[in-house]
């Protein structure tokens, strides 16, 4: 799709990555297992909540309250009513309240039939010569407005209607909302699998001390807390050597995953075989190198076949773009698979100045704070992609176009959370 | 700590909460399940990286140029070298470069004694008649600056130097940071082992259907959530009943945790018993109510014994109530327990005015938004502590103070995020 010259700008090269992105087939998961996952379709309301009406304080339910006989004198500012029965969560009222009579209640518990509301216990006063059987309640007139402090069946939830719909992310409130409405299982996206192999003949594991000339691999550790946390399956491979037999086997490996992260073997070195093993076994190219620092080396593809297809990316070797290059671009294509249906550009207000150098679009690794209403990005001095160090102080990035050569502090600049902000 | 009849702030609540606190010690992981987890120590840099120069492009690394000849007219604009070698990332050069001497290289290769720099190949030009053993590589003197791209040895890194400070929580890019410098295993605070058991007659497990006046348990399965989503290890116990003993049993086990939450059975019903098995099993009481909507009814209590301890959380049955008293004062103290040494108040912009109702602090559900720059907080229409369903709309809470009564579109308010921002 892209001609072997000209650069992908970031916007169009994460364009071409989102358009190969499926989403990904709805499986039903114990609700307790579907944190993080979206949900696959609308779920409705099953019945209506509460099923019947139910006290919301600790006092008593209390009926009408007894005609006044006419021979009383003037009007009292208070109510009596015959305690009647004791209704607690959990049991079903053995009496129907009677004008005057009234039912001691717990929070939660089913109100009796004919109920005129619920007097919370601190509003109330139990005469001191009460005993036995038969307590009485006294009630200020004031405290007896119908309805008050029922919540009435139905008031929560109306059968039929949309409790939760398609891809909301499922947290902790939606798992009580739906645990209420009794959903044991729901139907969500299920989460992608990722495949991640690392390249390159230099690399050892990073337990090991290094021989001259290698280093650890850190990139294939990196790219597992990466997928982790953006709720994929990381599946790891064997690190491949720059041999075209090792590349082979596990590129065939990981191809059996929805996603193949690679990372190493994709710039222009003379032994940089991946481009050619991917081509071998069927990838077809969607884009490689983009017009960006770091990251310019960035490679996508897709392998579709008998009815499935294996989104590829190649990731730069150099630990802070291959960083950089998952955020960007890989993040975004996880979500949308995983059922995301918006993405929203994220913005902060710059801390200093910033000066653009080169022709590349910079992803700065940027320290992002919220203070005061204020999301603000402040640039992070950082020498090389190879300076880990430096981007491991930062909790994101900002997006500087190179038109623009120089930023002021107070801009708002595009920028990137890695912790999931916004 | 605190008297039968007056309530505490929420600030007071939490800072005696906090004050409660222990610290979980320290235990090696490896590094790939370290994710979320704080440096229980500072990590120091354990060798020089890189360990020795290494090349930062692919291109010649190229020694000093050959003099040149008085019989020469003009002095040429390129110098011209002999590539004696090339030298791919993981091996070792084994030639000494000299006067006039090139090496091909790779990214991350090791540079050659000799080298005076690197070139890009892209600065570079091969001759055309060039070809055979001997290659030889022009490249234009603007070009030979001395250790242009080359990253030189202890330049990222120095031994000794504090590579993370502790306290420091483990994401992705210090993931790849400590692979980087071969860290294996690394010592963080111990996840916290939280207990959830909930109380109450009336409630049946989420996947049945409730018989009348029952009804289901959301806030366990919610709870459990909560927890997963702060790194704790959340240990789900059989509900209890409202009855001693089924109460004592399960209290027991909970307490062998190191902290115990329970949801249901801490206000003033008559059915209420959890604090009363809780001061015979030992657990001192922290505080008992808080000032606040919902929330009011919260117990904190602590079990010291044989030189451990386990918090107790008394958490309202309402599913709202029980939301709100974790993310304001169990989530905090979970943070405190795994090693985050501060604590940042959140403060958004308030979309609509609001007002409080009643002498109680309110902790409103609110749509959190980041936009241009701007934390922006907009309170939810919220009925009841029973209503999730317009909670599971929100993504966090404002904090309202009885005091002030009155907000106005535009203030700034304090804020919690249950997604973790800030």
């Amino acid at each position: 799709m892209v001609g072997a010259g000209g650069l992908l700008t970031v916007q169009q090269a994460l364009q071409l990555a989102l358009q190969a992105a499926v989403v990904m087939d709805a499986e039903d998961v114990l609700l307790e297992q579907a944190a993080g996952l979206r949900l696959a379709t609308d779920l409705l309301v099953p019945q209506d909540l509460p099923a019947a009406d139910r006290a919301m304080m600790d006092g008593f339910a209390v009926a009408e309250r007894a005609a006044v006989a006419d021979s009383e004198p003037a009007p009292s500012p208070v109510a009596v009513f015959a305690v009647v029965e004791t209704v607690t969560a959990g049991m079903v009222p053995q009496r129907v309240l009677e004008c005057g009579q009234a039912a001691r209640i717990m929070t939660g518990a089913l109100v009796p039939t004919g109920a005129r509301c619920v007097v919370p216990v601190e509003r109330t006063s139990l005469p001191a010569d009460d005993g036995g059987a038969v307590e009485r309640v006294s009630v200020p007139l004031e405290f007896l407005k119908a309805q008050s402090h029922i919540l009435s069946a139905g008031s929560l939830a109306r059968r039929g209607d949309v409790l939760l719909p398609a891809g909301t992310q499922i947290r902790a409130q939606h798992i009580a909302l739906l645990a209420e409405h009794g959903f044991a299982r729901i139907p969500v996206h299920r989460r992608v699998e990722a495949a991640v192999l690392a390249t390159g003949n230099e690399l050892v594991h990073h337990s090991e001390t290094p021989p001259p000339g290698c280093i650890r691999n850190s990139n294939a550790p990196m790219l597992q807390a990466q997928l982790a946390a953006v709720g994929a399956v990381p599946r790891m491979l064997r690190t491949a050597g720059d041999s075209l037999e090792s590349l082979r086997r596990q590129i065939q490996l990981g191809l059996r995953a929805d996603v193949l992260l690679l990372t190493g073997g994709v710039s222009a070195g003379i032994l940089d075989l991946v481009p050619q093993v991917l081509r071998e076994e069927g990838v077809q190219q969607i884009l490689h190198g983009v017009r960006m620092k770091p990251g310019k080396p960035l490679f996508v593809g897709v392998l579709r076949q008998s009815g499935r297809q294996c989104l590829v990316f190649g990731l730069p070797g150099n630990p802070v773009s291959s960083l950089a290059c998952f955020e960007l671009f890989v993040r975004p294509v996880l979500e949308r698979m995983g059922g995301r249906t918006s993405l929203t550009a994220l913005r902060a207000v710059l801390t200093r100045n910033f000066t653009v150098r080169g022709d590349r679009t910079v992803c700065q690794p940027v320290q992002l704070r919220l203070s005061e209403g204020h999301l603000t990005a402040e640039p992070l001095a950082w020498n090389s992609s190879a300076d880990l160090k430096s981007a491991s102080d930062a909790n994101g990035m900002a997006i500087f176009e190179s038109e623009r050569g120089e930023y002021g502090a107070g801009e708002m600049v595009q920028v990137i959370s890695w912790d999931g902000w916004g």
